[in-house]
C-alpha cells in the first residue's frame, strides 16, 4: 500500500482477478523459458523472443491496471481533491515507461 | 531452435546459467506480485511499480543474452558468411524493443 | 482538434509556450544532426547517440503535455462526465508508449 | 567521431544520404507541430500523437543506421579484432533503447 493513499483507493476487484489470472499464466510461460534454458543447444535469439513475449504479457497486465486506475481514481481526483498527488505519482510511473 | 541456425550457434553456457538463475529469482518476484493481488485493498500504482520492476529484470536478462549473441555470433558473422541472416534476425527483434 | 473534444478542452497556455520553446530548441538540435550527416566520415554510433538525445527531448515535451492533460482534463473528467472517452483516448496513446 | 574508432569506421554513404533525407522531412514535421502549438485551442492529445509520430520517424532513422552498423561494422568485428569495443559501445546504446 502506498504511503499517500493508505487504504482509501484500491484496485477494482474484477481487474485484480483478471490480472491475477494473467500473471499465473505468465508464470507458466516463464517456467517454459526456464526449461528452454536447460537445453545446451538453445539459440540466443529464440530466448530473446520468448523474453520479449513475457514483457508483452506483463505490459498487457500493466495496461489493464493503468486503465482501471485512470478510470476509477484519476478521473475522479478533482472530486476527491487529490489531483496533485495522483498525477505526480502517475507521472513518476509513466516517465520510466519507454 | 530457430530454423535459420539449426544447431550451429547456441547460447554460451555461462550466460545460459546466469540467465536461468535470474529468471528463477524473477519467478519468485512474480509469485510475490501474485500474493499482492490476493489482497482486496491492494493499490493500483503499487502493483504497477512491481510489474515495472519485473520488466526491468526481464530486460536485464535480455541484455545479457543480447550482449553474448553480439559478441559470439554477430561479431563473427562475416567470418562464417551469414551476416545478412543474423542482422535481419536481430533487427527483427530490436525493432520491437522500445 | 480531436473529434471527441471539439474545442471544449485545450492545452494550458503556459505548457503550450514551454512546449513550443523546447521544440524550437529541438529543431536546432535536429539541424545539428543534419550537419553531422553531411560529413563523409561520420561514425554510426555517434549519430545514433544524437538521435537518442533527440528522442529524449521529444519525450520530455510529451511528458509536460501529458502531465498537464492528466491534471487539467483527466482528473476533472468525472465532474464533466466524459471519463470513458478521455480514458479510452489516453490508453490508445499510452499503449504505444514503450 | 567517437574516441574509440577515430576515422576507421564510418557510416555507409547511401544510408547517410537516406538518413539525411528522412531527417529533413522530419524537420518539416516538427515545424508543423510548432505551428500547431501556436493555436490557443490546440488539444493536448492531438499534440501528443504528433510527438509520438515524430519519435516513430526518429526511430526509423535510428534503425536504418543501426542495421548498417551491425552489417558493416559489428559483423566484421572479429576479422578486425575489435569485437569487445564495438559490443560494449553498442550495448551502452541499446540498454537505453526501451
Amino acid at each position: 500500500m502506498s504511503a499517500t493513499h493508505s487504504g482509501h483507493l484500491h484496485l477494482d476487484d474484477n481487474v485484480r482477478e483478471d490480472a491475477r489470472r494473467r500473471l499465473l499464466s505468465l508464470k507458466g510461460h516463464l517456467e517454459g523459458v526456464l526449461k528452454m534454458l536447460e537445453k545446451e543447444d538453445v539459440y540466443c535469439v529464440d530466448v530473446l523472443k520468448q523474453l520479449r513475449a513475457v514483457e508483452g504479457a506483463v505490459d498487457k497486465v500493466g495496461d489493464l491496471i493503468l486503465r482501471s486506475h485512470l478510470r476509477h481514481h484519476v478521473a475522479t481526483a478533482a472530486e476527491r481533491g487529490d489531483s496533485d498527488a495522483l498525477v505526480d505519482e502517475l507521472m513518476e510511473y509513466l516517465k520510466y515507461r519507454r
